[in-house]
């Protein structure tokens, strides 16, 4: 399991990282294909297109995810896919109240790297 | 994705009306298969007798699952698997503190039915 937590923490520092920079968000674009899905507080996205879309129109300006747990399976006993489960908080605009929130990736090996298939975004309130 | 739906829900449904009986807990181990993994904050278990010994074995009396949000997505172009994430509250042992939590259940169709391939639960501190 060493080599999914690693690979977990990988894709989740980055994929952080880049969310967490206006100017870099619609690199993203990168990580989905066009049978990636997306649930963003329930609404449904799917596509790249559609789905960078969606996460580079969110209404704030600034964003920092501050992750706190990373826990990370295959997902197949097939092929090496995985899921990553994140929980952790959101800080939007400077404010001092930070959102719980919980996030689910399902990875796919492809040509030496992965694509996301599968993205479930959720804040979770008290 | 209405059938994804109603299959998450009526999962989620069963699952958790299962789990806070003490008395039928134990019954949950007919979801699970030697191959299912279960990260239960943070800690590995693998296959059915042992998942459900972790889950008959948590350190509570009494508890219960307040399910606030269910997001379910296909998890493959090729087999009926979905991906279902689950936010909600925890109430343990008639506390007035309620908990955040998240799980994510991973369930693949076998005759008709799901079974639990990956299951991941955290507690979410504020």
């Amino acid at each position: 399991m060493a080599d999914i937590a690693l690979i977990a923490k990988q894709f989740t520092d980055f994929y952080y990282a880049t969310f967490d920079s206006a100017a870099n968000r619609s690199n993203l674009v990168s990580l989905y294909r066009d049978s990636s899905m997306l649930t963003w507080e329930g609404e449904q996205h799917q596509g790249s297109a559609t789905i960078v879309q969606k996460i580079t129109s969110l209404p704030f300006n600034t964003v920092q995810h501050k992750v706190t747990t990373i826990d990370a399976q295959p997902s197949s006993p097939a092929i090496a896919s995985l899921i990553v489960s994140v929980t952790g908080l959101l800080v939007v605009d400077d404010s001092t109240l930070a959102l719980n929130f919980s996030q689910v990736f399902h990875l796919i090996p492809d040509g030496g790297s992965y694509y996301v298939f599968n993205d479930i975004f959720r804040l979770n309130y008290g």
